[in-house]
């Protein structure tokens, strides 16, 4: 079992928010699933983050979810350690997947605010605080208001660092103003972690202090993350901008098709898919693009070079 | 057994979004749910809703909502039928919650849209659709753009009608011209039932045509939505309005204390409290009000007549 | 000139939020204004209200602005009161169009919230409190949250009711949990007015006690809105309930065609040129409907009876 | 006169959105005018955009606006390109602002969209190539959808970028996501220049490749901020960090303080004041800072080393 102390304060690096290969609403693609976490550790990506947005966290039954943390624990065989998003609306809830967690050896967990009612920032410190005391692994805390319509303020995130098992966090936000405060504000405790979500502003946040991303970009392209990020952290601009010119690239190319708030995991889900790692199935309620985004894409991932 | 062809259809009527009794987050105040069970069928209101916003749906464990749908169904003793909310992120423990409410003798369940990524209109359908396929119960579909950032557009709730399922839907929006929009868009199909969720316009609903009301006020006063419903419905507008001034006092009054999004279910809860009906604990991740709060609603009440 | 102490408090009735007859960015249509001024007082409304949201307020030049004042209130020939939109971010603008309407003989002003800047509800007292000092007409207070982002909470209404010159209010919020709030927030002040805004719901706010409606389609169907008031105000229900269909009826044949946040506007302005008002010309920014939404509400209006 | 053909392309550097000094709603502090245009000049700023969010547009009477504009230019006395905020609601008024800043000698005008009705990106293409027809000067369209409420889109600015008229651009989303999609779809064009707002974020948008910022806290501190970016041209990462520590630490102290979305502006007025720049008057609608909010700022002040 992996314990707290195994993980490095603060931990450096590129994570990969696992997409989840289904083969249907209650099946697990594992032939799949093996591909993707062989592929992303030859990419040389330091840690597997599953049950994130991108990993469809929300949709998944509570059958699926056990099954995916159990067999992502399995195959990663400790090359890589695992990240288990206990994101719920129910405390009891996230405490029960992250007992799950601990048990099949997975390495920390990682928690956004539950997302139904509005919360006001004490109630988001009395939450994770009372959840922390419980946890058997270390948590990060997971910002993402575009899902859970809160903002967990800077001097909030400075109180749940005091909590010994709260090591870390992944902002998602996408406002790089929220990102500087955030690293401003824990100047004085470097051991805490502070990664960054949106694949675009990696590089940006890496070169201001952060310590890493949690991108979904590198689920199909890990070494194009790892290279951007070993960049920013050599300091060398000019490979950072040429491995950032990728990115947006894969971005604007992927991401940016369709009209719902959710076209970033529908296009990547079906770039996966078009380069043979699964089905293009994405779990109820989302609905996966059809023919004619497809086709987009298809013709978009002809004029990128996969790496 | 309740079946689909027990119900009445349109359902008429206030039905209580059932307030859950707790002790703390992972058990149930029993006899708090006998006396307000009992409180309400003797003020006369035509059905409980349990696990709606009001209830907390999304706190709870599904150990306790098990419970609950089974101890409410049970206590009810088929004096009122139950109307059981599966709301949920995942459509797989929706449908399993459905299960359970059919197993234990409920006789409708009631569903918003998935709540954490951002559905088009046309994933709602799909989604609602499928949903009813498989659902051994009547549905209610409920909107509360609130909690779930998306409005169930009225030609939605038209497509969503044809299904011989969905049989109703609950509005929560607060909004007069979507109400009214559903009411012109459903006119030709008199057996839907349009029942509207915030207490303040259940009076005004019912008087351009809706079917009744799901109100949060009925747990303390049962009697008073009931009178201001019937008043309504025989268009006594003298009446009506010396009702709804009872209404719109006890909303002014509790749900009013405080400052975050869910003061109208903190408030209700502390009166219901002072009122002795049950403890006053919110579960995770709400925290209730405090001494300050309370003894504001405690002079507040002072001055209502509760009947 | 009309003077404070003409307006009859409350103010009851309907008044139509005129629609702002254009040549180009420039130029009005003065032929156009005229007939519809004609149409509407023909058709019983109580009051002309220019320079609101349907008037497109915000987009019209100072000096356009003030041509359509003079003229609205010369044409109108004190047969009824003109109301004069004076919203703008700049208090100094607001005070001069004020000026304005006093010379050339309107009867109040309505103002919503500067709507640049985020306020505090301690802000909107001070500034409509300063305001109302220096005007030279009553105010009229307008809430209209999907333009100004902000709410005027109904503590803030009653405060603001305090000042003599304050004696009313427009709500376009749309929320019926919101107007019965002012309802109630206001039944010990029974002459400060409280009039709605969005078509679908004057009915059921004069129901509830509500002064009247500010109502966008009464430029088209004047007669149909003051019938409408009227049977409210009367209590007959079923003839609320004929009308209101009518209402909706026309809400949704020309209000809802097009995506954006403007097709009740444009749909309004096309449906007044189809039926020979005026051109369908919409000021810069907004652009009026092309062909494809003309066709569209031209069918849609044939089905339409006009009265 | 200054002409299109002066100012470089792109335009790189820190230009100060000036706070507008002021005595009163209607008076413009001269005084405090040319002291901070002689604090910025010596600073090193490499220009002044006047009527800006942080100069208080919104608010402004145009006859002060038309004083300020004049003022600005002559005070300048050519040391600086003045840039002249021209945004409003109606599109004639931000046209004659222009003619203005033409003819007192600014060297281009910047304008946010219309900002009071929702328009479709569509709309904003024909509202900003229209107005770019008509202006005697070059334009940068100015990004701020906390204000504005609408996002321009990458896709809608490369088109914008294709009228000769039309040469930048200034983003105060505060997005890097943003931000770093305007880099990418505009690579190919880098005459276009692209400027940040939020003073936490220019470094890293200078570091990825944007020409500069517009930063409000180069009123107090001009020289840092040129400092800062200065380094980030340089790409020397260690004293970015060192000079970012100093931004930050002056947003945290004096952006941060009070509750309402106008702090920033509020707090570096007091900030302004309390350094001796002039008094701490901002424009109604906004109240400006009361006893208990100087107070923590004077104490905040002196922890900070002014340079």
């Amino acid at each position: 079992m992996t314990s707290i102390a195994k993980l490095p304060r603060p931990f450096r690096g590129i994570i990969t928010p696992l997409v989840t290969p289904l083969i249907n609403d209650e099946s697990l693609d594992e032939k799949g699933l093996n591909l993707l976490l062989n592929h992303i550790i030859e990419g040389g990506v330091n840690g597997a983050f599953i049950l994130g947005t991108t990993g469809e966290c929300a949709s998944l039954s509570y059958k699926l979810k056990h099954k995916l943390i159990a067999l992502t624990c399995e195959l990663a065989k400790g090359r890589i350690p695992v990240f288990v998003g206990i994101t719920d609306s129910s405390p009891a809830e996230s405490l029960s997947l992250a007992k799950v967690a601990e048990e099949t050896g997975a390495s920390a967990v990682v928690a956004a605010p539950p997302y139904y009612f509005d919360l006001g920032q004490q109630e988001l410190i009395t939450y994770f605080m009372n959840l922390a005391d419980k946890l058997p692994l270390p948590l990060f805390v997971y910002n993402i208001p575009s899902q859970t319509k809160i903002m967990i303020q800077p001097e909030t995130v400075k109180i749940l660092a005091s909590h010994h098992k709260i090591v870390g966090m992944k902002d998602s936000s996408g406002s790089a103003t929220y990102f500087n405060s955030l690293l401003y504000h824990m100047k004085d405790d470097p051991s805490f972690t502070l990664l960054v979500g949106p694949d675009e502003m990696m590089a940006s946040a890496v070169l201001m202090g952060g310590h890493g991303g949690v991108n979904a970009g590198s689920n199909f392209y890990p070494r194009l993350f790892v290279d951007l990020y070993k960049s920013a952290i050599k300091g060398n601009l000019k490979e950072v901008l040429q491995f950032q010119e990728k990115v947006m690239e894969f971005s604007a190319k992927t991401y940016q098709v369709g009209t719902t708030g959710t076209t970033f995991l529908k296009g990547l889900k079906a770039a996966m898919s078009i380069s043979g790692f699964f089905e293009n199935y994405t779990a109820s309620p989302l609905t996966p693009f059809g023919e004619r985004e497809m086709e987009i894409i298809k013709e978009n991932l002809k004029h990128l070079n996969r790496k």
